[in-house]
């Protein structure tokens, strides 16, 4: 099942609470970035669907429990832990910021307040997860901004990293703004659209290309998209506009593309295939096809690999998960140059900035305050969905609309000097202070 | 199952092959980088294992046959081929360069010989599983390089492209030399070594640092490493010491990495503790662990993570999966910019340099020749493996025996003048010549 899923430390982490009598003490963990990953004036938020699914799922078997017993970390640690083990569920809270809201630095995307045991050993997965899809949604984000209304289409699976990761970067890039994905695997689970015709094998598979292309017409008709450039564009695009209806276009896949699509667009509209649309590949990006886009190039739609699947100018995004409240103790650490703030928070976004507060507080709640809507919101409480989550096509549809807000230099691919503002509450700042002093208290006290 | 884990268009061509009635015509497709990725002199080659696992377990449950069914892609399709589908196991043999082998462009790590319905299905998910985990096995041997016979271990997988990323990462790092991993799953099932004992959120955990050290100590012994960075390093590192053994050593997570060892080293010195290790952690990478190696810091092992785990610096490797023979006949691709070499190949190893040549020449094998050695070997044939994989330990020591043999300047951390040399043999450029000649005759038949 999913219970090894985990950084070792978790699991060793958790026989220790449960042998010092901490296990089921309540604990509350945000999962947040510290900074914006390179390149990125805002993050898209998306992978807690599969976090709500992993939480539901969590479990040990026998033989992963037997596998823990044999290394030398769990040797001194006692039967009832890997009992607990065994029957462990997630049964605590989790609120989230919805799939599709784009966030800032120090916004936590999640708050997981659960038996401290449950709500240490998720940490891994829950990071890999939300981390990985949020990075993939933000950089199909930047793609749709410059694409111009024109189709931006997922084909980067055979480059993401592992066959799964690719699934949820199909998934990602379509709550991103794509049209759809080539991987046939998210569209079964997801219900996204797929898309995909033929390869440059299918040209070489016969022994002309007018013959492939003949034959890839009778298997699509309306759906057909020619592959012209397998052995000469130009020739190719000749072939595609003498074979003609039923088609939906050709595919260029090499050679400078803003030439050759003006000269293909002028052999499809001369044949009178004015409807016929010309879709690019090759090592495409958001900085391309923004290039494209100023020069007028003729192409309606643009599918995207290696850059989409990898956020190739930025792969990482560095999220972390952080102890901020315990037992009705907050808490914080304060390591050399890696600070939280502690406990339990709420993000508020008001027009045009965002307020992150103490959980307890609730800005835009008194007479005569501005609008603000409050982002974490409860997801499972004791362990059970508080209401189905929307689709994907809802997701896609509200990430839209909350990038459509934002100010139009966040929404720039390149660096901006204008940051979006974040605010930190009064109450959030005193308590920080409070804890801060205190902990300076507690090591003077160690030092002694 | 793992059916749909693949590219649309590959499914829509096998549709279309069986349609044309050429989907048990046996085509051989290979598996290659155009070129190096960015900052690498070589790759190490990894995935063989879980690619020969898909293969043997590929198939289409009813469920996604009906999926396939109902898009707009498969109305033309006869029922003939979805039962086709429902029966498809991979039945192709299998040609591969072993795991651990340094390998250079233009040279396929593994060569598909199957029907061709069944050749074009599977690339996808080789593809994804091949570049991916030989990426990782590259950038692991880099750190590996340059950390001088200390440990390094993974830590990696919260920022992994998925957690599923994030276990193949583990074992990829391995074999590319790393002593283990953080990833539980990754010790789970592939019997690899297992690391990690505390994070900040333990520290924290706790009413004092102390009590958590304490704690931890009484936990795991002689394999504890206390984690003294939460609050104040020196003072952590003097906790640490006057708890003492049983312990393996501490470990840093913050501040400045150089300094902070060398004082953290005498203070355990002075506490006579000068078998305890120091481990240090926080954004590490090659470029930093070949800092510390130089500055001379008294760091014993290195626990790294987002950059090994996602090849930061160079995120991508740029896998290509090409027919190369059809029913007897050879074939290649000639795009304007991404032309490539006919007919199945064999690359031979020889002192210093590597020759691509035609599968059927043998290279090293007349009397006088210098020794070669053919890199690609039979893996399945007619879909059943020929002799057990060897296992990750093995693989390891393999690799890092491959690696020490390359030149010093390949090996190096930077991008080098001298590139490796590799040759094509004269039989594979006149075949070369000969299809591009033919290939040129037959579009001007095609443009008549």
């Amino acid at each position: 099942m999913t219970g090894l899923l985990t950084d070792l430390y978790q699991l060793t982490m958790a026989a220790g609470y449960f042998e010092a009598g901490k296990a089921d003490e309540l604990a509350s963990f945000e999962l947040f970035f510290r900074h914006l990953p390179r390149y990125r004036n805002y993050v898209l938020s998306a992978g807690l669907e599969q976090v709500v699914e992993y939480l539901a799922n969590l479990r040990f078997t026998a033989d992963e429990i037997r596998y823990l017993r044999s290394l030398p970390q769990f040797q001194r640690v006692s039967p009832g832990f890997f009992e607990a083990l065994a029957k462990l569920r997630f049964t605590g809270d989790l609120f989230a910021i919805k799939e599709g809201t784009p966030i800032f630095a120090g916004e936590p995307f999640l708050t997981v307040r659960a038996p401290l045991m449950e709500a240490q050993i998720v940490e891994t997965y829950l990071l890999a997860t939300i981390g990985f899809q949020s990075l993939i949604a933000t950089k199909a984000a930047r793609m749709v901004e410059v694409a111009g209304g024109r189709a931006v289409v997922d084909f980067g699976t055979r480059r993401a990293h592992s066959p799964e990761a690719g699934v949820l970067a199909g998934r990602a890039s379509y709550i991103g703004g794509c049209a759809g994905t080539s991987n046939t695997e998210t569209g079964f689970r997801y219900g996204i659209p797929v898309f995909g015709t033929a390869a440059h094998s299918w040209i070489q598979a016969f022994a002309t290309e007018r013959e492939a292309s003949q034959r890839l017409q009778d298997l699509l008709g309306e759906a057909t998209v020619y592959l012209i450039d397998t052995y000469d564009t130009i020739e190719g695009a000749r072939l595609a506009a003498s074979l003609g209806r039923p088609m939906w276009g050709v595919r260029l896949d090499s050679g400078n593309l803003v030439e050759l699509s003006r000269a293909v667009r002028k052999i499809l509209d001369e044949a009178g295939l004015q409807d016929a649309k010309i879709m690019a590949t090759s090592d495409l990006n958001e900085y391309k096809i923004l290039e494209f886009a100023a020069a007028g190039a003729p192409i309606d739609a643009f599918g995207v690999g290696t850059d989409l699947a990898t956020s190739t100018d930025s792969p990482n995004l560095g999220v972390v998960y952080k102890l901020v409240e315990l037992d009705g103790r907050v808490t914080a650490k304060f390591s050399e140059d890696k600070h939280t703030l502690p406990g339990a928070k709420q993000v508020f976004r008001l027009a045009g900035h965002d307020v992150i507060a103490c959980s307890w507080e609730c800005i835009g709640c008194s007479p005569g305050e501005p609008e603000a809507r409050a982002l974490l919101r409860p997801v499972l409480l004791g362990g059970k969905l508080v209401e189905p989550l929307p689709g994907v096509t809802a997701t896609r549809q509200y990430a839209a609309e909350s990038i459509k807000r934002l100010p139009t230099a966040i929404r720039s691919l390149f660096d901006t000097d204008q940051q979006y503002h974040v605010e930190h509450s009064q109450a959030l700042m005193a308590l920080y202070e409070k804890v801060q002093n205190e902990n300076g208290l507690l090591r003077h006290r160690h030092a002694d």
